[in-house]
């Protein structure tokens, strides 16, 4: 600030400059705080993300069509059905040297028009078969942001010695984080915080019936576990642990 | 009942002792079904049950001097202070040949004059040291229902290497249940199921803070779990664990 | 572990031979714990157990063809319409010796190279019609574990007399345990228990509307139930209460 | 009306007091549907009602006095302690001929100064002694308001053939309605429904722990029971089934 | 009884008839209490009455069948879809003099072969339009069990005026109960209960959104009224406020 | 009523006119308070307002072209498929000079007669474009009733800045309150009511998964805040919150 | 910041004193948006505020003092107890010119050295007499905010003709918004915008039992009300009703 | 093992020797996933865990001094008053070069007989003042696990500007990681989020009433939080969440 008011004094700008100047760096450092963020923009180095899900088909493509600019978008929660529909006008991005990728498990699409360099490794693991598809919005999320993983899924405690192992492989790769993936009764990630050093993140899923519709068992199973060292994210939410745990592991970096 | 007609035709008795006879035995067959039960009787062989929470110290004394004419009565959820409250006025019945023991963690007062025979094994764990008086309160039932038990408390998933010692114990000495009680995630009973082949009684506790308060997580993670064999009790309902374990026990000892 | 030390002392086999097998002891010893559990294993003498929900076509079909080789396998949830599906692929099976076998109310499909015998005998009631399907999902599993079963259908307290009849027959009949599967008020569970000495496995149905949606009040009834002797399973889990049923039943055979 | 405006035909009376006579008669046609209710007052024939928590003591008692002046005042939720700290200024009343009875149990206190007649007749059940407060609170509630009772206290169905007895009695005498009061699993209004043709008023009540603390379980067993012909009041409501027992009775004898 | 042992003595009937007779009536005391009730059975002079929900086409196209034989059945919960594809197997009973009549809004099936005559009187109140089928369901079933209704539909507490005439025209009938029908916030039933000295029996429906989702608002409302006098029956149960209604009217007639 | 006595003392009128006008002006007396409301109507100077939901096309027709004759008629939750429907029995009125708008994103219908004059401003704010739909509700009614609105959509606290600037641009513009519409965390009207002086209404939706699923969590958190100066309507109850502040804006008017 | 800049041209004021100034200006232009809030302040015109529950009693009484340098400073949830213990350090403020008020029914102390003018007018009506200490907090916080009140407390639905005088007196009176405390089933905010034009503020209180404890039926109850111009504060927040009725009264005043 | 084997064979141990060494490597093998766990340990370089609820007097204070030989020892959830009782056992261990700290707010007791080294820096932040001691007892773990803490305390949403400050100062300060405490309507996570690019760890406290009572609102919102970073650790955990800090900055020194 001092410089500018140096410069009026000096005469090197007008009054109006000074005060238009002024103004702006004011709103700069108002922007370190709260950054341009038109889709729900994640900062430096990571893609733009955009929640398909409550969003008309005709604003989603407009979105994904604006953002794609930027040059590294990832679209989550697009079923199949869904991305088949928009397919054709999304591929006219490939001939721009975008690079269009969907994983139909993940429900994820990523557009990119350059390589996502790779450092820092975390774990995920998977207590069922059928808690997979979180698992991979969970990696790709984590890859999209920049970081390496390690899977392993279906090890569930009711078979304890298919844990082990993966846990171990896990460690000796130094893995600075394990998510750990498990619907039902959510006693996985407690198992594995009782095994391990780094931190966990549990991602309960809704897989469960009865009292374990909708995933609250074993979400509130994670929440209250026994063992310390484990925080956890909202049902189903792999996004969110993929990227939590991508900033984790970036910490680990500087 | 062709029995009482014959003596009728027989003149042996009266025409009024053959009805009064008859509906007695009516009452028998009914009986068959639905015993008397004054005191929250369980069968054969078994202590008649108070429960005394709830209940006024009035009532509730002259409630337990009744039962224990019985030769046997156990008195449940009673707490220490009350016990020393009612303690004078019971006592009197050790003169009468009558052994009064109380447990303070079980809050299980025991008034019997004879010895309890034992047949039958059951194991009881516990996850933590805060879980042992929900598994005091099924030792002491599952024992005056004339069976032999196995305790090792303070077992939990943050530790796996203190769940195998004692289950591997209680499968050497071929029980015929285990009762597993844990509050928090209520993990255990799932781990437990995952390594032994007998049935395996949940015991929730409401040991718990935040989203476990209460026992509900513990109670919903155990009917939840991936590991098929188990069945689950009331919270906190130790007595009801007792009873349960009991019962299956007599049936392997016919 | 003696044996192996004693011949690498006698020279009977090499420094890495012993190292070998003594790793090989030492996980021996682990999976008397955590025995191979690919296909959710239950253990020795009954059957591999798929659970069909919340796994892709491909994924199941490939899940139950490898584990068909071991014998003897369950698939549970398999609605009618997706066991049409699979069917065609399933039945070359057949020309291997393999029995294939469905229950379209239990939605379960068997799969077996040999006749399961049968020991231990468990009655099983339901308390309406609609409760039917939960009930054979709970027979046709204890009955591929190897267990005799006995059931009676629709019998509610609404109507106390239809309750007692099949009762005494289980009873005469000498089982060692009572399925009892209800839904609505669950109350069922509650006057059988206070009419039997065998253990009794609640089993809750979603079976209601209103606030009976769902099936929390029939569980929440009878893990309140004021008659000891009853511990439940999930809500509309034939399949836990049918592998209880039969582990206990197993326990009587010992 | 018309008589109004007839005496002001004749002079009888000035336009003035046919004003003010016609503003009368209008309020009363209003109070026709919305009397005049200063202590949350029933109609013609009955007490009025003070609820007595969350009010404090001095405000209860102006309220108390105040009301006792219509001749029946009935001040229901008022425990001994509070009882006996209001007694001495209360009591100054039983010098004007008033009666004043506080029972206890069903804590409530009743002032009057004339006989309350009776007709019309009700039963009242209980599965358990600790259901007996809430019942006490129906049954004086309901002969406050001039019907007959004949109540019976613990009749669970954990013991059925207890609740076959009574029942048959109220039916021989009978009763209007049955108003069946249980906590825990709250099973017998289900069960005495299938056994009568009277309307069965079910009242929850708040005994019970773990799933069943509160009372919700009992309530929502009641509403979703199979057997025809319940209607539930509010947990521990034991006033309102008074209430609503008694009005249904006064119907008969219209 | 004394007159069979009579006959017994006097050789009128031998020792075998005397035992099957004894037992006979002993079969038929019961039955004073446990009617046979094949088809969710109500007492005399009253329908069968058939959930059809949860119930195979199949099945419930035989019960149905079976049933009307006895000359007079309700099918409850019906969806006309349903019906019409019964239609064809059902209409054969019309040549049988049976007369099948089914409401679409009430989603009722009556078959019978005998007019229903009608004694007492009940009235039927809806808060909104939405909440007529449920009341359409109360008003057929009480007058299938010979209960007059007089019904006035959409008369919500957000315009009060319209519900004081309906309220004015049902006492002036002498209705003996009021059944009150209403979803969203539920307030009729206690603002109704406020003006009336009969019984009030609400029913609570589903209609509502956000926080009315499913009607447990209006259902808690309702069992929480201010006003004594509300008993309720569950959520969207037009059927069980109906059998409520006609057995309380039947109880005033006498 | 004076006036009317007077005319019956002048002989101006007969006692029979008398009483008739005596009952009339009573009536109108009562209608001060509860006005003729066929059609949910609102008061002076607002458009009737029908709820299509859970009414039947053929009822829902009638009660939309009855209504219309008032002048200016509101459609609410008409779903487009459903307004299709209904088109072309609606357009005939447009033939009478009424002007039919349906606007498919707030789902509802406007038929009026004549322009609809403005006055007082409120402003309406979205957290996501998944939230529109529920603001384009609370915008449409408080402009039909006769309000000026400022909108904002997409200023989520995920990105602070974007929260900022609309929320100067309405204190600018002197609106009198602002409706805040957020789902999944609902923090962003807690955030506005930390920034403004003027009344602000959160409008919670049901946009979220997991735990947010259902829109409870949004919902809870607004009438949580530590922001005093917020009150809520109702999940997604863009309706409710358009009145309430077309009603304030009103009071401000006057 | 044109004026700053100026002076500096004119050398009125140094560069330091200029660089300072713009800070400061900036600070006061951010703090449009985020003032400074030691003590929950709200904005001018209006008292600081401390919300007494969770904070210790040294702390308390440290943030009293300080906050009351202001001038005027309102804490709320402060009970009797707790009052007195602090009275003594407090009453030293009475010397230096600050009035102290305490409320016992409203739990509000006011401290403050000038006098509050009002301008702008709001109703306050209770369901019932355990309301009243709601409604208090919400009347003293209005008024210290400068707003007058009209309150009328006891009129609940089931008493209608309660409701319509104190309402009328309202309208006459020309409040601006009416604020409605209820517990129980939450009606009568329902009933109140029935008859109303002017916003209706709902408060639930906590007032109930069973079903009704903690006061989420009257919450939503009245979320989900019929008449459509009501929104809602949080559970027994009268300080939040308070806040949000004073500053839509003091939109009409400008 | 290799080791052994050849010493052994070299006959430097014996065969018992071997046998005994062998055992021991393997159990030391096994506790590399599941090492000895007496008092809830955590890992190397980290203090023993006891959990002070729940446990009875005596038998804390024996776990206590049994814990404290390993030379660092942290208790938690340790009220005031129960430290003062347990205080002169404890205070003999200071003789012994122990260091005892016992912190008020944490509701912390720390025994060590050694100063922990720091490594790492992570922020903790609360949006009250009442949420102090859930941070404080986060800050305390964390620090008694090696790692520096940097805290702003009372930094709420309501006040947009406090939040801006100690953000700022964190970053620049290098946290890996913040801890945002917070109840009510648990918004400031969110925001914190929105604001920086490391992991935040939100901890919602049972600060709250209504609907907000228990912390689940707060708990639910940070879950559901639109801005993605956060994970989320159980209500109250302070411990929980330190220990996760703590890990996590581990995690980057390697």
């Amino acid at each position: 600030m001092r410089e500018i008011l140096q410069k009026l004094l000096d005469k090197e700008i007008s009054i109006q400059d000074a005060e238009k100047m002024l103004k702006t760096s004011h709103i700069e450092e108002l922007e370190d705080f709260a950054k341009i963020d038109t889709c729900r923009h994640l900062r430096t180095g990571i893609p733009e993300v955009i929640f398909a899900e409550n969003k008309e088909d005709e604003d989603l493509l407009k979105i994904i069509l604006n953002c794609a600019q930027n040059g590294h978008v990832m679209v989550t929660r697009l079923s199949k059905e869904r991305y088949e529909l928009l397919k054709p006008q999304i591929s006219v991005l490939s001939d721009n040297k975008f690079k269009i990728e969907y994983n139909r498990r993940a429900r994820i699409l990523v557009i990119k028009d350059h390589e996502i360099g790779k450092e820092g490794k975390i774990g995920i693991l998977t207590a069922g078969t059928s808690d997979i598809p979180v698992a991979e919005e969970a990696r790709i999320t984590a890859e999209e942001m920049g970081c390496e993983t390690i899977v392993a899924y279906d090890a569930g405690v009711a078979g304890m010695h298919r844990v082990f192992s993966p846990v171990k492989k896990m460690l000796e790769e130094e893995v600075k984080a394990i998510v750990v993936v498990a619907g039902m009764e959510g006693a996985l990630p407690s198992v594995v915080t009782g095994l391990v050093d780094v931190p966990v993140i549990g991602v309960p899923t809704s897989i469960g019936y009865g009292v374990g519709e909708g995933g609250f068992t074993a979400l509130f199973a994670m929440l209250q576990s026994c063992a310390p060292g484990i925080a956890v994210v909202n049902i189903d939410n792999g996004f969110g642990a993929g990227v939590f745990a991508a900033k984790l592991a970036k910490q680990t970096l500087k």
